[in-house]
């Protein structure tokens, strides 16, 4: 049976994308993003999935930083989860006193604590899975974790829905080895990281590239490059599909200027249509290179 | 006595970030980085250090949004800090079993930890300066900390300059209610944000005007706007000084394209002079700026 490896443990949002991403892989938790990463690189799992960013949090460094250096991965998929957290005690708790958490997912429902359990203490965990464990145990009286949790976990749901901030979502990937992209759906999204010298106008000149063609840009991350000062990769999402005219059009001048990386073309999880503008259709594109090739030949002026 | 209001607790970085910037005031600890900008906005603190960006984690996400909601505050200064951990231990501590730290430092120290500590179990504690804390208590062996610590808790080095990214480092802001930012140095960086509505070629719009003045970009973040879908923040960093033509010819052109937020201007704790091309120098602007005075004025053609 082919294998999902994902970014654990088991019961965290991670799992819940995986699940909603399988199609009846086996689903084995990696301690850490590079290591699910790895797992794929080395073959010992068919693909991978890990979280990409966060509306609250912003980019998850660590799977920018591992898509951008050692063999090359792509995007195939992409799932869009509510950060709605599940606050779990065990059904004896009458009061709760601590409560534990994921420091990232503490910062997400702080005002929540304040309001619903003012008197608890507030404790870290190493996640919020681990978080459940310790509650099972005795240790903390309530966890804040993943929805998933109150399936993994023998725990008594105290709240569900908690956000602070109501419309968060965490948006992950699964990565596969490079391979023919899915078909194009009219509502994809496509990924690149492009390294280059930091020189006045560099960025400049490669979303130019984008909007000359009607290309609209979802994602932009600066990530100055490892022990290389001065060098800066760009990783950006945009409408569209590399099976495109203006896609494919738009990846080969950007590939004339600078280093480029393709991550993927696939459907986007909200299924937001690209409008593509009246002069950047594939038929434009054709048209305008059937007219190059009969001025070239002498057939038209 | 005038006072900084800093992300807190004390032995962090951020403490270490403000006493460098300090000229004299009272250092006082906030619990986050929103209290920190708050006690400024409320007038309980004439300024507050906070961190904005780290070379391996990116952009401090609280940092930004409060620079971009509630009232306007300006970067009057910055610190860049190396991010080398120390190891602190009990004198009497014999074998380390057990060693503490806030999950972004372990994430900077796996390596490190792995090769000099492998038998040790790793906790996460909510702070470093807490995990130094707890080592006193003798709750846990030992702790990764900021070297500020070593000062402030009666513990034992066990290790300086701890990072597996040697190069690795945290850049701090130093906030003040809207002032006369501080002299040009020809070595400055402003900052802004630009709010606006998602369509094609906007951010590149946005860039040209900085690219067509010779202005290079230091750093750029995009964020989604909270709770208004579509609409994004853009927050870039650029060399120059706004009392520089090219520097204020440039905002006033983004201006009128978007909603633009001043975030100061200050002189780069790297020291990096701005190189400014020969078309874009204050007295290229003069020139400029006075030959259409002189054609409107009909003296000049």
């Amino acid at each position: 049976m082919s294998r999902i490896a994902y970014f654990g443990p088991a019961g965290t949002f991670t799992e819940q994308a995986a699940r909603s991403l399988s199609t009846g892989q086996e689903l084995v938790p990696m301690e850490t993003i590079p290591a699910a990463m790895t797992a794929v690189r080395k073959g010992d799992a068919e693909l991978a999935c890990v979280p990409v960013e966060n509306s609250v949090e912003g980019p998850v460094t660590a799977t920018l930083d591992g898509l951008a250096e050692d063999s090359p991965l792509v995007a195939v998929a992409e799932a869009l989860l509510p950060v709605h957290f599940t606050v779990l005690t065990r059904p004896e708790v009458r009061t709760v006193r601590t409560v534990a958490s994921h420091p990232h997912a503490l910062a997400q429902v702080r005002h929540w604590l304040e309001r619903n359990l003012p008197e608890a203490r507030v404790v870290v965990a190493s996640s919020t899975a681990a978080a459940a464990v310790a509650v099972r145990d005795g240790e903390y009286d309530a966890a804040v974790t993943a929805p998933v949790a109150a399936q993994t976990y023998p725990l008594k749901v105290l709240a569900e829905g908690v956000a602070d901030v109501p419309d968060a979502r965490t948006r992950f990937l699964l990565l596969s080895p490079p391979c023919p992209p899915p078909e194009p759906t009219g509502a994809d999204r496509t990924s690149i990281v492009a390294s280059m010298a930091n020189r006045t106008g560099a960025l400049a000149e490669l979303l130019n590239e984008l909007a000359l063609r009607g290309i609209n840009l979802t994602r932009l991350d600066a990530r100055p490059i490892k022990g290389n000062f001065g060098f800066y990769r760009f990783f950006l999402d945009f409408e569209g599909h590399i099976a495109e005219a203006r896609v494919g059009d738009a990846l080969a001048a950007l590939r004339r200027r600078c280093e480029v990386r393709f991550l993927g073309s696939h459907p986007r999880a909200d299924g937001v249509r690209a409008t593509v503008s009246a002069t950047a259709t594939d038929s434009d594109f054709a048209a305008a290179a059937e007219w190059v090739r009969a001025v070239r030949s002498g057939e038209r002026a």
